[in-house]
């Protein structure tokens, strides 16, 4: 495994390095004059642009942020970009964690925040037609109302926007269960780079007329099109009280078996998170409390629907059977006690250092060599990588704590050896975050040169030019 | 709506006119030498291979039928055809109704009906890995051995193979419980039009690693590449006996009214069936029963998994509600009396006749409105229109019975204008059936010309020479 490009340590968007051009100051201009009261070039709203949450950060703050409230504003920013030949960045909320909405030098940040309008909701129909601004968090409780919900459920909802879940298919906790993001999406329009209007998708449930460019659209981050308009599939709440389950283990590998035994045993959970060891040591320590001393690993598991109780009660005996010190409970206050402490999880690393926190996926019966592989780079690097994994369908976040200012050469090494592992059992280098800078180097060795050329032939396709999100999920070719 | 390029009476594959060309002798031979025992030239076979189930049939013959056993034999049969410039038709069982897999003079048929091994079944992972060429049927009495499924049920599921349901994105009674076939594939292994073999998806339930070029692949009816693999997410079969619901009602507009309410209120219902008064008529006189005095409309609800009694309960209550004589059982034998129902809809109406099958999709809440249209259609057009409908979904179709050699205009105008009635409400052309021949003249009416000018974009990307199944989806473009 050897990215061929340039290291993961040294990511780069695809702004030019040099300062502030001719050009530059003249596409401002034109946006100002033909969008005014949109255009943002406030030094600290520009430098705010130039990062996420995956730790990068541009070297130079953008040119200018368009702040969309209208179609007809990012159809206007895209023929304006389009005409002097200058990169557009969409960004919502910002919250990604792999760098793909972090924009630099040369480029313009088209923000789709304030397009947050709820447009519809059809009860009838089970969907709602929203703008991409609007908060994942802020949508279903909206749709609470209803007695419906949007499924996708990303740890980040409540800071998450739905055009920024749709743009990386979001996964989080539910997927399993209820499916990742592409499912959960009937219809996307979409603004092309030149500023025309695509409208990909249907109203209905089924649909088979020509290429399915709505699910192309999904998860491809900002590269292809700008979505301007998402009509969302929603799904009746579950009704009753969810049962929680949560279960000790003397060692992260029984926690891992019981995970798989439940998948392999066909039970429909709604929820299962997995923390090992290092994790917990963490949360101990930042909560203060001695978790320690009921096990070495825990698993966290959700039943909720028609047939809850029962199928918890089966739950509950596959941990026992792995060993697991299990309690059970439909009470909303003890449930929420025991989410709370995985949502400790990341706080609890969080005030250690800087995290670098990946996302690889394996097919579900992997799991327990895949925590052994980890133990394994731990020794073999020097490095802790406490990890959480939404195990009921096998997507792991092992986690890097770095307290220097650099990342430290090991810790590449480490998650280099990692994604090897993740490939080599069948898995993937992410199972929701996305490419963005953070993993593009890694990306052909993934998909290999036949399919990262199909790739690259269909982002000709959509943005001749490559002014949408260039430097995202495919490193800039070099000519 | 005016079909731009041709008529819906007069599609042609894409394959030429005139007579077998000294081109034609030399890819035959050359597919003799390199494929010994694999080519077929038996006129029967070749004339099998110019029609499906859509009524559709090719002037010509094809030049040869390659029957792949190997990844090694399609790969092969792409250099070759490359090399020449001759098209490929894929083909497995023939059963589509939407003319994808005819194929005429001056292509080769490339059936992977004999790729039909099960390579792999994972209870632990939840997936099965097969070859293209497996009936649907055959998978799925494999699977209930390990107590699992392969959700996708088309009609034809005990004649159509995975592949052809893969290429096709097919649907069937289930979907608005267990989604399209999309959503149960999780990884693609295809050949490319010039040999080159790319494996696309993953095996695992998530994964963000670049464009998700295994759901482009999914409904593209043959035209961007050749299934030669597919590993698929398998579900747990339900537990326990479902609970099956008739129920009759005075008009269509009820048991239209009824269906959208159940939708409306959020049961999760496995299958829900929808006969018209024309279909019961037909139905009823085929199996010499007096149906008409029970009803003039038809609905049939299954209920399964967890829960299903008591959501059984909720629909029979809804059903009641609308005005139904409504019957509902947990016995197998009776169960399979009420399905028997619904299933002789189909050889009912073939015994009067050719059946020109459509195959639209609207917004649930739009059904009862549709029946009606097609009611004034009826009368507008001197025509009857028998229509069955995916209730739980929005999948109509209405069916033409042909008595003579053509297809008379008004049958035709009477289809353009159902097509113009869907889009207008928000729905497709095709919900599950697919474009194939018999429905491009309309798809730029649905797609619009900046989505079609991308759709044919990919089309050019993945094969720049036009040689995978021609003329299908999209008419010829003429110079």
């Amino acid at each position: 495994m050897s990215p061929s490009t340039d290291a993961g340590a040294d990511v780069s968007t695809g702004a030019p390095a040099s300062g502030p051009s001719e050009t530059d100051g003249r596409v401002v201009e034109a946006l100002r004059r033909a969008l005014p009261g949109r255009v943002v070039t406030d030094p600290e709203v520009l430098t705010a642009c130039t990062a996420d949450r995956s730790g990068h950060r541009a070297d130079a703050p953008p040119l200018a942020v368009v702040e969309a409230r209208e179609v007809a504003d990012v159809q206007e920013t895209c023929r304006i970009a389009s005409a002097h030949g200058t990169p557009i960045v969409t960004r919502a909320a910002g919250t990604g964690l792999a760098g793909g909405a972090v924009a630099g030098g040369g480029e313009i940040v088209l923000s789709t925040r304030s397009m947050d309008r709820i447009l519809e909701i059809s009860p009838a129909d089970r969907l709602a037609v929203v703008g991409p601004g609007i908060l994942n968090g802020d949508l279903n409780r909206a749709l609470a109302e209803h007695g419906l919900w949007w499924a996708p459920d990303p740890a980040s909802r409540d800071i998450s926007t739905v055009g920024g879940n749709i743009a990386m298919n979001a996964g989080g906790l539910l997927c399993a269960k209820y499916g990742v993001t592409r499912e959960a999406v009937l219809a996307l329009t979409v603004v092309l780079a030149d500023g025309r209007v695509v409208e990909t998708g249907h109203r209905t449930v089924k649909g088979v007329s020509g290429y399915d460019l709505c699910a192309l659209l999904i998860g491809s981050e900002g590269t292809l099109g700008i979505i301007v308009e998402a009509t969302l599939r929603l799904d009746p709440l579950p009704e009753g009280p969810p049962t929680t389950i949560g279960a000790f283990f003397d060692s992260v590998d029984d926690a891992a078996r019981a995970a798989a035994a439940i998948t392999a045993a066909g039970h429909r959970i709604a929820l299962m998170e997995l923390m090992d060891e290092p994790t917990l040591a963490a949360v101990a320590e930042h909560a203060d409390q001695d978790l320690l001393r009921r096990g070495r690993a825990h698993l966290l598991v959700q039943c909720d629907g028609p047939g809850a109780a029962t199928l918890a009660e089966a739950v509950v005996a596959v941990l026992r059977d792995h060993g697991g010190d299990v309690e059970a409970t439909d009470d909303e206050q003890r449930a929420a006690e025991l989410l709370a402490l995985r949502r400790a999880a990341l706080p609890a690393l969080e005030a250690q250092g800087t995290l670098l926190v990946e996302d690889i996926a394996v097919p579900r019966s992997r799991l327990a060599e895949t925590f052994a592989a980890i133990r394994e780079l731990e020794a073999a690097h020097g490095v802790t990588i406490p990890t959480t994994c939404h195990a009921g369908d096998g997507n792991l976040h092992p986690t890097f704590v770095v307290t220097s200012e650099e990342i430290p050469a090991r810790v590449w090494a480490a998650a280099e050896a990692l994604f090897a592992h993740a490939l080599a059992v069948g898995g993937t280098l992410t199972g929701e975050h996305g490419i963005g800078l953070l993993k593009r180097a890694w990306l052909p060795d993934e998909l290999g040169p036949e399919q990262l050329q199909l790739q690259r032939g269909i982002k000709a396709v959509f943005d001749p030019q490559g002014l949408l999100n260039p430097g995202k999920i495919f490193a800039q070719e070099t000519a």
